[in-house]
């Protein structure tokens, strides 16, 4: 608690609410029984595991396929601005490969001046950036285009996860490849059986993109790509190319399958909207959330999620009237660019039905839209790229719906 | 990377470095034969787990009592600022107790107006703030003081860690129970079999303390004091009381056990120092450390740790001539207080033997002592609270020791 004044403002929030918070704590003059253990505890280990009592999970799909599917983060059950890699999303399209890092190469060929090949060891060996970035599904609450929202965050939302990553610029490795003029686009190919591939601009390539190694600073988890990834900053999470074996340098987009058959918007003229690569701004309230009950009348820190592809999160309000009065939410620090923000927002709950919504805007000035607002330019044919506000609703017992 | 003059500058040291680096790599024309699987690879899963490839692993004490030792963060294979929870430094007392949250309470009495007690559902309603912070125990690197240093990373400096924590903050936890005005110290105890007990001072208890329940995303580790723990920013690991169960106000500080028989540093005069809680500014490079081996001369990106229980880490600098000249190193973004800060610098190596050190300033003005002058102020019956630089020493063949 610095002495700032954001800090002075959030203390006295938190001080007004808490009376009402801590009034449901029990009262006691004298301690405890002594419920400590008598005999020794675990012996320390080599690589720990969470509590037996802890079972958050990724939610995962009812389908016969579970190898071309997503699982979700249960943002529901999130704190803080980061995903343990156990729980970050995934999305296959032919299930996750087992890759031995020693047998692993990665190939940077087509326009270049001279073509190479990367072992693991090579890439780990060159100059490394750590950067904490969300990764984001396009598809992320595609099903708030309709009526079948999402029953709570982890389906509404899940498929947005928040990590540290650690790897050598891009960059560099074109550089020392010597792409060629003529060049404009990448190709990027995993080594997953879908042999997935993905055109990428040569320009945000030289700008922003890792070559990734490292996630939460240990070894990238096999399902984000072991041992080697892209992480393209801010943009849809298809582009960011897992378990990387290859980047050809080419004039034009390849057109391949994943940027035809999926991954494209239809506009309501029939038209499709294509390379829509970055992931606006959006925000998700986590607590209270779908399929979570509060206790009864009383205070409540409402807390949740921003983010946005195209930098920081600049503001975060917060409304519990179905969006007739919006109140400035709290901002956890530090704020980082195209990375999770956490927002928290006092809130007395009176007993009564509420309608929870969250607005967020980012430093280039956009603001998250309504669903109304995002439905009337986009219509109701595409499936990716939803943002619009969501609203979770506070029923008279407790519970909260996906309205 | 944006455009600041530090990236620039730290582009243009990268793009002088790789092409030495770069040089290793094969060159080739023709793509590599496609080895990639034709078979679906694994489905989605609730709960990931690392590569079966990767074998990071904290670093063991060779003991006949795992229960009361400690297990050491294997800083040689970090990359980033963040541990991941699985491999953060360990050092108990009494071993890990299995602890059923449901049954789990904390207790705020003693000079206080209204004793409470909380349910881990009643501290999770409250007010919550996540932080980026490093935990280190005071004993960390106390080889170093004399001439058993540590051989690797872990050996030497793994009793350090850095994990985001997520908790309320205890200054609202005292503002409800109405800590008396004449009460100076909290006595925080543990729920382990060897109920860990340190005094706090209630000056900083009110400033920055945080009662945790989240670490890394998700609940705190049970080696973290699952489910609650106190994190006391840039203060000696042991203050950071784990499972914590009980605080207690008071008058002056209980000199309990580990404050008196522990954790205290005998000075040349014979008197010991106590209450030492602040970690001061320190640094340790990670590559190239002990146990490692380059693979001949030529382009190697030096890469290291630094932190301050003072607060941001202002500069490092690196030496490779046993500091007869010392060299800025880039620090990696976000510098945050009381945090790990990566620092890189790149480095040609000529094969010859070189002594590689690095050297921390914080934003106190503080800057590391070389061995030497930390030794001619504090003698050599400390074990405690060691922070001089560490040196390692890379011999003709590449390999490097602790000197």
């Amino acid at each position: 608690m610095k002495n700032s004044a954001t800090s002075r403002r959030r203390w006295l929030q938190l001080t007004a609410g808490l009376g009402a918070a801590a009034a449901g704590c029990r009262r006691q003059e004298k301690p405890e029984a002594d419920t400590t253990p008598s005999t020794l505890g675990k012996p320390v280990s080599a690589y720990g595991e969470r509590s037996p009592f802890e079972v958050a999970a990724r939610a995962l799909p009812d389908t016969r396929t579970p190898e071309t599917a997503a699982s979700r983060t249960p943002l529901q059950d999130s704190c803080g601005i980061l995903t343990p890699s156990s729980l970050h999303y995934e999305r296959h399209h032919g299930g996750v490969p087992k890759i031995n890092p020693s047998e692993h190469r990665l190939m940077v060929h087509g326009l270049v001046d001279r073509p190479l090949t990367f072992s693991v060891e090579d890439i780990r060996r060159l100059p490394a950036l750590s950067r904490i970035y969300f990764l984001e599904c396009s598809g992320n609450s595609s099903g708030e285009w309709g009526e079948k929202t999402g029953r709570n965050a982890a389906q509404s939302h899940g498929l947005a996860s928040c990590s540290e990553w650690t790897g050598v610029p891009l960059s560099l490795l074109l550089a020392e490849a010597g792409v060629q003029k003529q060049s404009k686009w990448l190709i990027a190919e995993g080594a997953d059986p879908c042999k997935m591939q993905r055109s990428l601009p040569i320009d945000k390539a030289m700008d922003d993109v890792l070559v990734a190694w490292g996630q939460n600073g240990e070894a990238l988890r096999p399902e984000q790509g072991y041992p080697l990834r892209l992480v393209v900053p801010g943009w849809e999470g298809n582009i960011s190319v897992k378990w990387l074996r290859r980047l050809k340098a080419v004039e034009e987009p390849y057109m391949v399958r994943d940027e035809t058959s999926h991954y494209t918007d239809l506009m309501p003229d029939g038209t499709a909207r294509i390379f829509t690569f970055v992931m606006e701004a959006k925000s998700l309230i986590t607590f209270p959330s779908g399929g979570q009950k509060l206790k009864g009348p009383g205070f409540y820190e409402v807390s949740g999620l921003a983010w946005s592809g195209r930098g920081r999160i600049q503001r975060v309000e917060v409304s519990a009237d179905e969006g007739r009065t919006w109140h400035d939410a709290t901002l956890q620090e530090p704020r980082l660019s195209m990375a999770f923000t956490r927002f928290t927002f006092p809130w007395t709950w009176d007993g009564s039905e509420a309608v929870l919504q969250s607005r967020c805007t980012d430093e280039s000035g956009y603001v998250q839209p309504g669903k109304d607002a995002l439905v009337a330019v986009r219509g109701l044919n595409s499936q990716y790229h939803f943002n619009g506000i969501k609203t979770w609703k506070v029923m008279a017992d407790g519970s909260v719906t996906n309205a």
